[in-house]
């Protein structure tokens, strides 16, 4: 236990590095059980999952399993496994994902769907899901299974609901957080939280580390959501402007239209429907968010979030494990400017 | 235990209904259980997944978990829940089939992906075949958690499988086999597997029942893909050519071509890559079939399955439930007739 205050103020520009080096060999374990549990008689599926799983990905999920497990001092092995059905599970949602947006462009390179067609990315990523909770069977833990399968459940979810409410302008910032909290935090919530019950640590400790993970998951995502109106293509992956040519209601949209002016709500509200899709549209866009500090204060939300999930480490001991899940946030929050 | 030989040859028309009525109060409480687990705050969930699970199914893989528990005169409750779990795969499948296959009826009614759309429709899948891990999770058996997890992987296996083979009508009938075991008998054979596992039976009544429900599995699906070229629509709520129109290499196909001349051949390959569409393609098609003795033979391997399927539940006492799933099998098989 330490009484330690982190804060998210210094001066050095903040880095993954720490938490890639804490976790590096491990992480060559959990690389081996991906790659020898992705394999399969049928060609197509490793071909089509290794083009995403081998893409360049931060392995941010895998890695949130491994670093919390060093952080509560666990020294078996069960976490390799669960940290590789952790990253199917994601994977499996992000070919789903692509699909679903009819996206052609991801980190950078493009898209199974694109490559492959969206039948080929639908069941592979069913497999991938499936070989998820074969893993999760293995360990043999019903706790770890509880939580995983309730994470995934909520993933769906999720996405059912940001299918919902895309192309509404008028989705509230409440609606917002419920969606992203279900899509992207509740993975990296059980991502962490599985490590403590597989060292069979307090529930106490399981909470914290849930907590840890899921704020970081939402500074996570909104920052991403800033970034699609700050950055290029080289930056991200993917193009900025994605999320406003698909009509994605994002916090900074959120913002800005809720303090337009009635002409430029009238853009937002078209835009967002899809009739403001040209290169000058989206000039147009970044201009309205920055005219009312949209992606300022959607990025003092992500530090708001961020310093939850550094506080939520508060309990456990300094050391390597906590500076480099510290700096993660950091970091995390760091990439928007 | 019993020496009664049951034989595929009786003269009554066969039913499935000895088998409805048979679980008809247990199918009640599974109906409950689906009903209130496929609820979700996201109204799109209910909407979609309940016009699929709503819409006429026979529910035909949640009726043999009860039967076999049934046959074992198993007399708890846990069956039902893992009956709801076993249905919601198979709805979650069925969804994401029609998507792959760009399906616009299913049981005679327009699918959800005409309706709701592709996208919709990939992700209440993802969330039913989430819930049904939730589901099996919370009955807590680890053993039904391998069965039901390694059944799931294996059907997204066998449906990528069917995805490569697509339009290649040098499909090998082993190809064909391992495709429908997978995709259809995988389901089937785990659906009564795991009744045994709540009845805690000895693993050679699991592994009997697994056989009966795999054998019925692929003569229901060889039946399934003669249909096809016998049927209108009104008898299977789909069209007549469908297989045909979407270049499935089934069985019938796989026969005909094989047995053809090279003029036939030839007719074969176009059609399976796509170049004969049109209704008197399809025609041409059915008399080649007819020519060729081809659907006789289909029909004759279905009949070889189903007594297999039969003769595995040789060394259960006789009585309701054995009657019962055996006149199943009898149904299956004249489904055709």
């Amino acid at each position: 236990m330490s009484a330690t205050i982190h804060r998210l103020d210094k001066s050095t520009a903040p880095s993954l590095d720490p938490m890639v080096r804490l976790v590096a060999g491990d992480m060559n374990l959990v690389n081996a059980v991906i790659l020898a549990r992705m394999e399969s008689q049928i060609p197509l599926i490793p071909e089509l999952a290794g083009h995403l799983i081998a893409g360049g990905g931060k392995r941010m999920r895998p890695m949130l399993t491994l670093a919390s497990a060093r952080l509560l001092g666990y020294t078996g092995t069960r976490h390799h496994r669960l940290a590789a059905s952790v990253e199917f599970i994601h994977t499996a949602t992000l070919l789903h994902d692509d699909v679903v947006d009819g996206s052609d462009l991801r980190r950078g390179k493009r898209t199974a769907n694109l490559i492959w067609g969206n039948p080929a990315s639908v069941l592979v990523g069913d497999f991938l899901f499936s070989r998820s909770f074969e893993l999760m069977v293995e360990d043999g833990s019903l706790k770890v299974l509880k939580i995983l399968s309730n994470a995934s459940a909520v993933i769906a979810e999720g996405e059912v609901h940001q299918l919902t409410a895309a192309r509404r302008v008028e989705t509230t910032e409440e609606r917002y957080l419920d969606i992203i909290g279900a899509k992207t935090a509740a993975l990296f919530a059980a991502a962490c939280r599985i490590s403590a019950v597989v060292a069979e640590r307090p529930e106490a400790e399981e909470l914290a580390l849930d907590a840890y993970g899921r704020n970081l998951g939402i500074a996570f995502q909104l920052v991403d959501d800033a970034i699609d109106y700050v950055s290029d293509a080289g930056t991200m992956g993917k193009d900025a402007g994605d999320d406003f040519r698909e009509g994605k209601a994002t916090l900074p949209v959120i913002l800005a239209y809720a303090r337009g002016n009635p002409e430029d709500r009238a853009f937002w509200k078209a835009a967002m429907e899809g009739h403001r899709a040209r290169d000058e549209d989206f000039t147009h866009a970044v201009s309205l968010i920055r005219s009312t500090r949209a992606i300022d204060d959607t990025l003092a939300r992500a530090r708001h979030y961020g310093q939850r999930a550094i506080d939520a480490l508060g309990g456990f001991a300094n050391g390597q494990a906590k500076d480099a899940m510290v700096e993660a946030v950091e970091f995390a929050i760091a990439r928007a400017y």
